[in-house]
């Protein structure tokens, strides 16, 4: 269960503090429930019916366009028959909300490509999602989320293509409009097949705590809660404390140690509040760091409960809103 | 009144149909409406609260971070907190949506410039938005449109720029994110220049009607509205009425009359029925033409009124959606 | 002749002064050696050889890779077996020649597109490039040249494409960089197209001297060149023949007339000088007025010819260049 | 000396050869020298003087513009006023090189930021060039690289912006041209400051060797390596080479070791060829397993030297040839 896992969050590539698994996956979640609003949102607007404008002023006979919007479960007409045939909104909208998704899942897929490599190491792919070689088989090449990736340039690509297609247009129709099919067609098709493969990524994906742990300790990602239990239970001022935890952080960096690793002569040369062994291990462990996260949105274990909870709930409320028919 | 001037409406840069000047204005004004509502929608997007996220694990105290939503008027926070140091979304919608609004921009300032030319004629900008020579006084660049339809690329262009910047990122923080500010800022800068300048040249543009009923004329706007009176009213089969409409035009065009100077001879020699004065002048008049497009969203008359009344509706709605502070 | 016809030269898309038609294909010319030259030095890029890198180290034993290269035809080696496997350079060189390329294109489209319209009248295209409907015999929608416009944007969001696909990729061999083969693919696809079209349109069209003439009387194209005149011929300062000229054309926009048709009367009103009927109609001639323009690279007729002659040249040397072999 | 510092090449981020760092290095210098090429390209481009063309139609006395190249130090005119005053043709070249530069300069800043991670631990930056905090002075975050890639979304989106501009713009000048000066300065100002940072970084980086080898083994490069020796040196055939190479790795990677840690015993359980030290060891070694890649531009150190002297040679030759004086 991955509210059970701490692995580093970072700033900068850097180790800053220990999160759970659960909280860095729920962050990419949020992600990707604003994308389904924004993709909610192009069908409401796709939604208006172009039908009844003739060749772009309307033509000679009443229509009830009302009851074609009935029939065609539309929800509005487009007020205005120029505007009707002029308009690539709907498509314009569709391509930036698809050009935000990708831009989401070429992080993610940075994130699987650079944590399934050996120095980070926190994530091995089954083989039927991975390229290998029977030489190497500590190999695995993750061809699935270098393709997501890979792929980003050619939705933001697609989008840039109707956008500069529709610069300086005049009213009404032009045959360039035509040129609006290709893209919109491959942007589905291509956001379709990565979603798939993330899903698959995701859903497979081996989680290795040693290696996340290793890299905790590696970049001292509890010397800010050390400084802080300082201040909180030793009475040290704010200034002192993070002094203290610097300076035990270079001498652990100069000796070869980690916060958890330190003996406790190394400590003790640091400042002798640092000798007291139960208020030291309980400062800088990981979990516990992790745990003390209480604000809300935070990552500390009840947080994320919390946080799951309205994840799913999201997730139901956005799988209730019906996706209605369309005009391309 | 621009309802009761018609000029011609286009589709691939040939003279279509007669439609009113209000309808084409008309036409520009609900993409406009459509961008207003795409702000409105960022502007919801960006009042979710980062604050409270700490460096991105949370902070180790609790916070209200409900109260600080009142306080600060947001309306609700992100659930996540490295999400919340993480996304740049609500900038990426805002930049998607200026683009959105440039290309329509660019639309209506490339249909200024080429209205205010001599092969056109349409409409005459005031001194004070061109600019002219002592020596050329017919001469009135319309700089302001030119520059607004060439601001396009620049707001395509920061878009662009924080896509990229965007694409491939790890969470959370990078020091790649600081350089959205350029882009939104300017963006913003830029978009309410092009508004000002447009809202100016649709304030003071003198329309010249006379030379749109050249064009009209000239186009052979009512040619199809002549085949639809032939069916309707002479009983004619479509086919042929296509036919003789056709034939009439040709003739014209090959003898250098339009539809309304083409003399009884001329027309009777393509049908006796085109002999009838009264049932043809009325068959191809250009303001009756745009008052026989009836159909919802249509150029008639009294299609205008209604179209009038609700755009004038919708710009009250909108105006009342009130615009929230956000976070940058 | 298109040397023997003369049109509006446009600033801001205002008539300015008199041109050849010749000169005005010829500006078009020229963008387009320059084209060549961008793909020819793209050939030389691409005729680096990557063979003989192994998997991205090099190879065990001793390969003579200048045998390969005389034997493919290249020109060099890449020196560096990484640089070989992570480099893109001779695609996005490429795509970015092929987006310069489509600039070119959409401009001269416009140009077809406008010049095809009642409004200018400045061309017609033959049936087997428009389309249009027996109803309307006078409407030919210039299909080909709007498709050739819209697909600039194609190419455009191709090379943004790969841009971003390389953005931020570590080297050597990602397979993100797999990507690169549909925006290259299609690049060279549609430009091929649009070329061919382009080629269509340009060696079938019939251009009508008379709408040309028409505008350059509309726009007074000969005011600039009548100041000039008085200045050089009757001793007038230059201020004060600027003002003659300008009032002039002021007279003539009030009273609707040209300057080639204003009566000796209002000539006389602004300044007996203009009552010089050998004078004045020699400086206001629309042909005159470009054979003044003798500086290098003017549209008067000598110039034209020496351009020609230089732009032959210039097209049989870019020829004579061989096109190689390259990796892609 | 990074002649003799060997690392981990990587393919799909996964460990695949050992190579010097030397090699890696120059493998983005040979991509800098292209971008000089390209910038060299663009000064000769830029070296058509557009004087003398007057409005746009050349100017009425004959003027010597060769003169004028001469003086001004041009290389050529434009030899047609119209495409003098129309032709962004350099901007636009300029600023894809631009682009193509911040590609480059993108990968490498990536590369900086991962190897300055705790993960990586490859490289150390002065603090000069990092920021960080007294309470974590293991962490010191590679702003300079990180704002270096961030600024190559704002290169891409100044050329789209340009490109953009350009799309379907008619002869000659339009003032949306008056555009391209902000992309065009702004483009230059941000790669001088990232090329200065990136000079800086790479001047005052400090290598790690111990966690490159740390890489190596974990990594298994040598996997391949051993498969080779088995064939050459012990004339096991391809198939069972590479059969016995993948057993060693997958015991190795169960059991805990390395290829160079991996006691006789689990050697000789998959092969008795592997129980022999002298050839083993000599066939994992990752420094002599850099040597062995021999062919022209691999990393074996005789080619390293002969590429770093023609990469002196070139850069040589690149700063002998001049920039001139270019019009903008």
């Amino acid at each position: 269960e991955s509210q059970h896992i701490v692995l580093p969050g970072y700033t900068h590539m850097q180790v800053a503090q220990p999160v759970r698994l659960s909280h860095h996956i729920l962050a990419h979640f949020w992600g990707f429930t604003r994308d389904m609003e924004r993709f909610l949102a192009v069908n409401e607007t796709a939604r208006r019916l172009p039908l009844g404008s003739g060749a772009m002023a309307g033509v000679n006979y009443e229509t009830s366009r009302q009851i074609l919007i009935e029939e065609l479960k539309f929800k509005e007409i487009y007020e205005n028959s120029m505007d009707a045939v002029a308009s690539r909104d709907h498509i314009l909208e569709f391509l930036a909300a698809a050009g935000i998704l990708m831009a989401h899942v070429s992080r993610i897929a940075e994130e699987i490509v650079l944590w399934n490599s050996v120095e980070f190491g926190y994530l091995t792919l089954p083989d039927s999602l991975t390229t290998g070689s029977s030489i190497m088989p500590q190999k695995k090449n993750p061809d699935l989320a270098e393709l997501s990736r890979g792929k980003t340039g050619r939705i933001y690509g697609n989008l840039m293509n109707v956008l500069t297609n529709i610069k300086g247009l005049p009213f009404t129709y032009n045959r360039d409009l035509q040129e609006d099919r290709q893209p919109l067609l491959d942007t589905r098709k291509q956001c379709d097949m990565v979603l798939r493969s993330l899903t698959a990524m995701m859903s497979e994906a081996v989680f290795h705590e040693e290696k996340m742990k290793r890299s905790l300790e590696a970049g001292f990602a509890t010397a800010t809660d050390l400084a802080d239990a300082l201040v909180q239970k030793k009475g040290i001022p704010f200034r002192e404390a993070h002094h203290i935890a610097g300076a035990l952080t270079s001498a652990c960096i100069k000796e070869g140690f980690t916060l958890s690793s330190a003996p406790i002569q190394v400590r003790n040369n640091i400042s002798p509040h640092l000798a007291d062994d139960s208020f030291y291990f309980e400062a800088v462990d990981m979990q516990k760091s992790a745990d003390k996260k209480i604000s809300e949105g935070g990552t500390a274990l009840p947080r994320q409960k919390e946080q799951l909870a309205r994840a799913l709930k999201k997730m139901n409320e956005l799988e209730q809103i019906p996706v209605h028919p369309v005009s391309l």
